[in-house]
């Protein structure tokens, strides 16, 4: 029986609640995985913590209202930290925002999690990004679990394929569509539309934000790309190693000569390892249409593992969504249970 | 440190056998896996053992002349059952041929192997698709485990990464490009060429078989259907519940019309699951351009699971070849490993 912490509850946070809540005996009877979420403590929303649990119906609609330190009977006022350090709980769920410059909040409540010796469960890529040897160390040293599949395609296997199913393939680069946003644009600008037109929709429908800067820019999914040359390849490298271009620079006309070509563009990020050092870089490039990447369409994302014993292996799903990424956490859950 | 038996010393069995040659000190170093092997027996080639262990290097050269039974100072003469029963390994590793009807050899293989309480990993889709239930209970009885990664996507996560990365999520259809043979012959029939051509090219790379029916009827496709209907989704379904067609009806003029509708043909083995039943088959089927297994060409195979929760995520790699195979069987050893 595991007992959870929820470290913000947004739509990532609630994403898994359902799911929780929803699977909870397909979850013990096909994989023997039984939890209780003990505590909740979101900035926004309030935060409860009961020992002995807390009803997820409940919490899910007092979050609704942000309401959740009206949980009756529940401890209320922990804030962060003191969620984590003072609670009964063994597994922290880090699901507040993403700082990509100072890692912060959540920078935080990591070490605390680790420190505390509990297992730290996250679809965070500001610290995850910026202190990833820190912190891997630090939960060696504490012998608890720090996974975060959901950083990289949200909950569509990747970390995971990696570390588990490829397992004995030497990783020699890895290259994808991490970032839904910019491969909906493009792909919209296939279909004749200007790169304006093409974010305005984007922006309409909820995929990019009114300041679209981390996504067009190539933000996202450089922090993608630091992850995976890190957790992948053991990689010391930092965000300013990553040779970076957005697609604001892409015009129509750059689109209809790439046709001409039988090439498509894409926003690819890509880590390669040559020798002892790993480049990586995060630009727009002309893909061949017979590149399983060029069919990737939309907001799907999509990898591809170059490895030395089974070539070129491609995987496309979700890269974002409220049930996707809450599913990232609990296949982390499942990693730390199947690994106990 | 695990001793393990091949059953079976050709193509795929020496494809794995290179890799733990190779990969030795990365097993132990990065995974903790160590291993000797220690018994080999191969109907054409010879066998040996010894329980102190075999050096693989020496297997190996005198596998290429069939002379096993030269080994030096090994046990020599042990029948495929003899090796399985009277030897001290562990895991049995069987990659001898595939019977699509009877199973056999392997079929007793697979029995003595779980009967005498040893893990069983195979490339074998024989025993698999014919007596997968029978076979499974067996293992469950004798807590061994009964692993078959590469009957599927030869080492492409397939099985695993349902079973590992999508665990939590319901599969309610699975569908793919089981069959690199068949997806060659439509790729190059796409370039222009008649199914004749086509045919006789595959034949001469080595792809397709003197008498073809095996692949271009859909039989190997089917066994494929089969053993993902049985083994992800608990289905009882047997070989001759999949409606099953091949791709010798298909016609240079079908390429055009389906290119005239956006559209390409591809041999698709399908299950899907409806309420408590599941329906199977294998059958050309047009398929548009933006689903991710249009773009899959040549030889390569590709599988779209879709999902209650991640929605429908899809893996392209290799289907077949010597060492893409054997790192199947390792990816089940490593499995064993990290299950125990």
């Amino acid at each position: 029986m595991y007992r959870l912490a929820f470290i913000g509850f947004g739509v990532v946070g609630q994403g898994l609640a359902e799911i929780l809540l929803e699977k909870k005996n397909v979850l013990k009877d096909c994989y023997g995985f039984e939890y209780l979420v003990v505590a909740v403590s979101d900035f926004n929303k309030g935060s409860a913590y009961s020992p002995d649990g807390l009803d997820l119906s409940t919490l899910l609609e007092l979050a609704k209202q942000n309401k959740i330190s009206e949980y009756p009977g529940a401890r209320t006022g922990l804030d962060a930290l003191n969620t984590i350090k003072e609670t009964n709980a063994d597994i922290v769920l880090e699901a507040t925002y993403t700082d990509i410059e100072t890692g912060e909040p959540a920078y935080s409540h990591f070490k605390a999690a680790l420190e505390s010796g509990k297992h730290l469960v996250t679809t965070n890529k500001g610290p995850t990004t910026l202190f990833f040897r820190e912190l891997s160390d630090l939960a060696a040293k504490k012998d608890v679990r720090f996974l975060f599949e959901g950083t990289v395609l949200s909950g569509t296997p990747a970390l995971n394929l990696c570390h588990l199913c490829l397992a004995g393939n030497d990783v020699t680069e890895i290259r994808g569509i991490l970032n839904g946003t910019t491969n909906f644009i493009l792909t919209n600008m296939e279909k004749g539309k200007s790169y304006e037109e093409a974010l305005k929709e984007a922006q309409e429908l909820g995929y990019a934000e009114a300041k679209p800067d981390a996504d067009v820019e190539g933000w996202d999914a450089l922090a993608k790309v630091v992850i995976l040359a890190k957790s992948v390849m053991g990689a010391d490298i930092g965000v300013g190693d990553v040779d970076r271009s957005g697609i604001t620079g892409i015009k129509l006309q750059d689109i209809e000569q790439a046709k001409k070509e039988g090439k498509r563009w894409k926003l690819i990020g890509k880590v390669t390892k040559e020798g002892g050092s790993v480049r990586a870089s995060v630009r727009p490039e002309k893909v061949e249409l017979t590149d399983p990447l060029a069919s990737v369409g939309g907001a799907t994302n999509a990898l591809t593992f170059v490895t030395d014993l089974m070539g070129e292996v491609t995987i496309v799903g979700a890269g974002a969504g409220k049930k996707e990424t809450g599913f990232s956490l609990l296949s982390d859950l499942l990693s730390i249970h199947r690994m106990s």
